[in-house]
């Protein structure tokens, strides 16, 4: 090659321009994997970089080390869809200054594009590379060390962050094809030992159940759907992390073959159920914004019907092109509903941070059905409460909550509530799973949060929507 | 769908905000068979429009009805990469009060992304969307009219238009994958009977040669390439438009079976012959930006390997990660070559505008080897002149030039002439195919230039690099 990108990590850095107080971002592909994140910011830390605000599409618990760079002034904000762990615990108790920023997938994608969220530098991992900048999420030589899938929360900031480094643990020769990132939007190319370890991307959120209640909650998920008036040929559907959610899935699926109907694509985040549907012929297309599993990263690298979209083209609100926009059905998880099925995702019982919001706002208000699938009490913590503890995703949007007590109808939707009760199905008003759950566990003392603000949740369409106060043990 | 943007041609364009002055964009990747300009422009001439500025990526002899709009005053600019028959004859002879400015492909994709070229509303023929915008150039249904393959170079438009429209002959079900545009870059989608004649995509300057002098030309150029030092495992090659230099393929194709040479890439409009190749395992990755025939087209339908780049993915000169910064070799053609390797392929001898400049100027001044095939004489009109009628490329991007009266190779690269002489090929000065053409010809005389400037090139660089006058008859 008579041009080359490839630069060390502290050249690309510098290379980028990037100064104190600038803004920086990083994907998620690699959830629990990842080892971009701590292997770049502890480069910052070692240039001597400080009050960098930090734009993920998300962080988990393997970026505790973000702990250190926090108290040390190299971080001083934060950008996310979600915490988990010992980072999330800290923020929690009041570990920064700034509120950390929560957005949805399809919420920063839309920040992103409009300019509301400006990313300086961005620095994105990926399974393959060459020379001049073309990456992918999916391996391409003998010497691939990695696979991620789908780069989707990647392309927004590949698309308009002002420099763009990639790092690779897998330099291949040029052209690297196909391409998820265009070499024409990237700056530097860095190789690295490790941009994450595959083994962890169904890590996090995302289990395969066999947890009975779980069972039990996804067979009734699935007959919600068969009732629901928008199970038939050509639907759509989306499922979200969660085991419940994850399983209704192949209950859906026994349904589709009895029944002989096919649905015209599967969107999100695609599991190995989804893949096995499409290729069996029951869900035509997959559109992928992340692969939750080494299964369906596989098949986007060689199924030209498995396509990839930017975490814009998946939900952002400020697009009608949005995948979201043409959502049948998306089955989703909760820690907690409201009676006003109003429900977080976010903000553990105990005030703790624990979860992500990933697209769980922007696919309950868009698609045509939102069904929540989430217990009545995890051990001794009630799910169906009076009040969420963090709103994320308002009420309107979400239509049908499925518990192992009932399934409860959103009022604004009689006419779905009706179909459910013709098919045998046990409707109950929310009221009385919330009645319920407190008859059980009784009345809960009042969370001990203190004044100061821990995060501020970000509506998908750029408002402040709710506040996170921090814990006070 | 509960969302779709499918609305008449007139609403879409009333939707759009188009206004008097603005300007249109189109693609040209129906080449001699496109119905979108003159469908679209009939329309707004129609609704009463004036003073249209129409940038399309390439002009050609279909539209000559655009002389009736220019002469109505609906259409006062135009920016094209070139123009061809009735149309360009009557600008050549003044048609227009404003002069057309020509860019090279790689030279309008980095003028639309840095803002110098604005489109307010594109008009993007595709054959195949969704009804929230997802388009191909590819047929995705039993009622596909047409087929176009790549279209690289709607894709800048696509992104950077204010204002985006696809017309469509088939409006298949959502989503449409792959998708080439994103519904996200859509704001309307109007569906015609037909938005191009695939049998004529072929149409133009591409032609596949049986002329005895082609062959002998692309012959000796083959072996330019097999000698010229950059013919080894890996290497990458683009051919232009005309008989011979799409012809040389076979016959290097025939020394790379032979010496068990593999080529990584090909680049560029992509012909049957590159595909044929590509299917034999002599050439790993087909980049392309725009199909030259159906089997082009066809291939790039199914085949990952098979790359559709943008225009600025191809060839811009403002971004290092755009492919032509990667191409070793390049075979182009000529209208003129003069003694100073500058080359014309724009305006005919005769002072009339009878061509396009296409990725001419970007692959010669970015490849390792550019290599031009002109007969000494086309007829009684010289090809190789002491200065060329108009500069589309400058002689410096300019290496090789296959004459069958010799090679002359250009001064800068005497290690090229050297390896050319070593392998018995007979290297000539460029002074001397001049004095032969002048000798067998005898002097021209001075064509008969106006004082009206009816055209401006435009370097890849955004630069003015020459002037085209009227010519009087």
């Amino acid at each position: 090659m008579r041009h080359t990108k490839v630069v060390t990590l502290e050249e690309a850095i510098l290379k980028s321009g990037l100064k104190d107080g600038m803004t920086i971002s990083f994907h998620h592909h690699f959830r629990g994997g990842d080892k971009v994140v701590n292997l770049v910011v502890a480069k910052l830390a070692e240039m001597g970089f400080k009050n960098l605000h930090l734009a993920a599409s998300s962080l988990s618990d393997v970026h505790a080390p973000l702990i250190d760079h926090i108290k040390s002034g190299v971080i001083t904000k934060i950008s996310t869809s979600g915490l988990r762990g010992e980072l999330a615990n800290e923020i929690s108790h009041g570990l920064m200054k700034e509120p950390v920023v929560f957005r949805s997938h399809g919420g920063r994608g839309s920040a992103i594009a409009s300019g509301e969220l400006h990313i300086d530098v961005a620095f994105l991992g990926a399974s393959s590379c060459d020379e001049l900048g073309n990456a992918s999420g999916c391996p391409r030589s003998e010497n691939a060390k990695s696979i991620c899938g789908s780069l989707g929360y990647a392309l927004p900031d590949a698309k308009y962050a002002d420099h763009v480094v990639v790092l690779t643990d897998d330099l291949v020769a040029y052209p690297n094809v196909p391409k998820s990132i265009s070499a024409c939007d990237v700056e530097s190319v860095v190789v690295v030992d490790s941009v994450g370890d595959s083994s962890k991307i169904s890590s996090g959120a995302i289990r395969d159940s066999k947890n009975p209640r779980d069972i039990l909650l996804a067979k009734q998920a699935a007959k919600v759907i068969i009732n629901s008036g928008y199970f038939k040929e050509g639907f759509s559907i989306q499922t979200g992390t969660g085991g419940a959610s994850l399983a209704a899935v192949k209950y859906i699926r026994e349904s589709m073959i009895e029944k002989g109907i096919h649905a015209s694509f599967a969107l999100g985040g695609i599991t190995a159920h989804m893949v096995k549907l499409h290729e069996e012929g029951l869900i035509g297309r997959l559109i992928d914004v992340q692969s939750f599993d080494k299964v369906a990263a596989e098949s986007i690298a060689k199924d030209q019907l498995h396509q990839e979209v930017s975490a814009v083209e998946y939900a952002s609100a400020d697009h009608v092109g949005s995948a979201v926009h043409a959502l049948d059905i998306v089955i989703l998880s909760a820690l907690e509903v409201d009676v006003d099925f109003n429900v977080n995702v976010l903000v553990g019982s105990d005030g703790i941070i624990r979860g992500a919001i990933g697209g769980h706002p922007d696919t309950a208000e868009d698609s045509a059905l939102s069904i929540i699938v989430c217990p009545l009490l995890r051990g001794r913590i009630p799910c169906v409460v009076p009040k969420v503890t963090t709103l994320i995703t308002p009420g309107k949007g979400v239509d049908v909550v499925v518990t192992e007590y009932g399934i409860a109808v959103n009022p604004a939707r009689p006419e779905i509530a009706e179909r459910l009760k013709a098919a045998g199905l046990k409707v109950v008003d929310i009221h009385d799973l919330a009645a319920k759950a407190r008859s059980i566990i009784g009345e809960p003392d009042a969370l001990p949060f203190g004044d100061k603000v821990v995060g501020i949740v970000m509506d998908r369409h750029g408002k402040v929507l709710d506040e996170i106060h921090n814990i006070v043990d």
